[in-house]
C-alpha cells in the first residue's frame, strides 16, 4: 500500500520527526544536538529527525532516526507537539511531530555506531543556533520536562534504584536550572510519600554515609490518578 | 510553492486534522460527532476533521474543517496528539493531528450554516461507534480534560462571569462523570485562593440565593507557574 505520489490528488506536505533528548550526567542538564551535513541550514546544530516513511509508525520514525543520527538507542520517546507553521522549511511545506525524552547519559554513550564528530552533547545555557524552528521544539520540550517535574516524580527513572536526598535534589536543581533550599526540598518530597527509606547507607564514600531510598511505584501511581503537585 | 506531487522524491502519508470538541450544557457533557457522508464508514459517527491543505497551518486546517462541518467557529481549539498509526484509515496512509477544546454549548448554537442531520451534540455514555481510530482520539482527549481539571481551572471560561459554588461543581462533576461531596469540595476549591466574593448574591431565584463568586485570573497565572493540584 505505498501508492506512487503522481496519483495523489492533492498536494501534500512532508511529514518529519524531530527528538529533544535530554542527558543527564553528574555535572549537567544537555541536549543531544547533530551537526548537519546538508542544505539547508549546512553545518548548524539541529535537533535529529528526519523524514517518516510511509511503512512505520511515528514512534517508529523517531527511534530510527535517533539511532541513525547519533547511535542512541533503547530510549523511551514521548510525543511532545506538532510543529506545523508555513514555512519552517524553506525547501517545502514541512510539518514536523515532535518527541523527547530524559534519560541518564551514563547508560547512552554516543560512541556507538556514530560519528561523534557530527554528534553532541550540549549544555543548555546556551544551548548553539539551531537550524529551523528547532530553537522553539527545544524550548516547548524543556518547558513540558520542568512542568512534569512538578507533577510527576519523573526524574526517578534516572536516578540509580537507590539513591540519596542528595542525588534527587541535584537531579531537581538541575531541570528546573535554580538551586532549590535543601530543608524545604526535603520537607516536601517526603511528604509526598514516594520515596521508600531502605536499611542501608551509602558505601564507600569519604563524607558521612547518607541514607538511601527507594522509588515507590504504587504509591506513585496512586498519586498520578488522584492529582498532585510539588510546589517549590 | 505547491509543488506537483509527481515531484515528490518519497511517498508522504496524507496529513489530516480531527476535533473532539467538548460542549458543557446545563444538564450535561457532551461531544460533537458529524455522520459521514462518504465512504470508508460511510453513515458512522466520526470526529469532524479532514485533509491540511499546504498552504494552512495545522490550527488554521483544524478551525476551517470545524466550521465546514459544524458551522461551530470561534474555538479554542488545543493540540492534542498526533495519530499514525499504519492502519488507522483503510485508504491509505494517514496520519491525523488531533485538536481538542470545551465550549459552553450555549454560545456555539450548531444550527448557524450547519446540516443538523450531519451534526450533533451526544453525551459521552455511551458514545456512538465511531469511524477510524476516532474512539482512541475521544478518549485520550477526555482523558487529557479530567486531567487538566485537577491542574488548572479550566472550567472557569465555561461558566458566567458571576457563578455560584454550587455551578462550579457542577461543572466539576459532569467533566470527571462523578458525584463530589459538597463539603469538601468547597473546601478544595475555597483553598486554592482562586476565587473572589462578589458583594451581590443570585437574583430572581426562588430558593435561597446564593453568595456569587468570580475568578481571580492573576492569583491562577501564580498558581500556574508554581505548580498546584486539585486533589479530590
Amino acid at each position: 500500500m505505498v501508492p506512487d505520489p503522481a496519483t495523489y490528488p492533492y498536494a501534500r506536505p512532508a511529514l518529519t520527526v524531530d527528538c529533544v533528548l535530554f542527558g543527564l550526567d553528574a555535572e549537567d542538564l544537555k541536549v543531544l544536538l547533530i551537526r548537519r551535513k546538508l542544505p539547508p541550514f549546512q553545518d548548524q546544530w539541529a535537533l535529529p529527525g528526519g523524514f517518516v516513511r510511509v511503512a512505520e509508525t511515528l514512534d517508529q520514525a523517531a527511534l530510527r532516526e535517533l539511532r541513525e543520527e547519533t547511535g542512541v538507542e533503547d530510549v523511551f520517546l514521548e510525543q511532545l507537539y506538532t510543529f506545523g507553521e508555513i514555512d519552517r522549511d524553506p525547501r517545502d511545506r514541512v510539518v514536523s511531530v515532535a518527541y523527547y525524552a530524559l534519560i541518564n547519559l551514563e547508560d547512552h554513550p554516543l560512541e556507538a555506531g556514530t560519528d561523534a564528530s557530527q554528534a553532541g552533547w550540549f549544555p543548555l545555557d546556551p544551548v548553539p543556533a539551531l537550524a529551523f524552528d528547532h530553537r522553539s521544539i527545544f524550548t516547548l520540550a524543556l518547558g513540558r520536562l520542568q512542568g512534569k517535574l512538578r507533577y510527576e516524580p519523573i526524574g526517578f527513572e534516572l536516578l540509580p534504584a537507590k539513591f540519596t536526598l542528595t542525588q534527587l535534589q541535584g537531579l531537581y536543581e538541575k531541570v528546573l536550572g535554580q538551586p532549590l533550599d535543601k530543608r524545604n526540598f526535603r520537607k516536601k518530597i517526603l511528604k509526598m510519600n514516594v520515596l521508600v527509606p531502605l536499611a542501608e547507607k551509602q558505601q564507600n564514600v569519604r563524607h558521612r554515609a547518607a541514607q538511601l531510598y527507594r522509588f515507590d511505584e504504587a504509591r506513585y501511581q496512586q498519586l498520578r490518578e488522584k492529582g498532585f503537585s510539588f510546589e517549590l
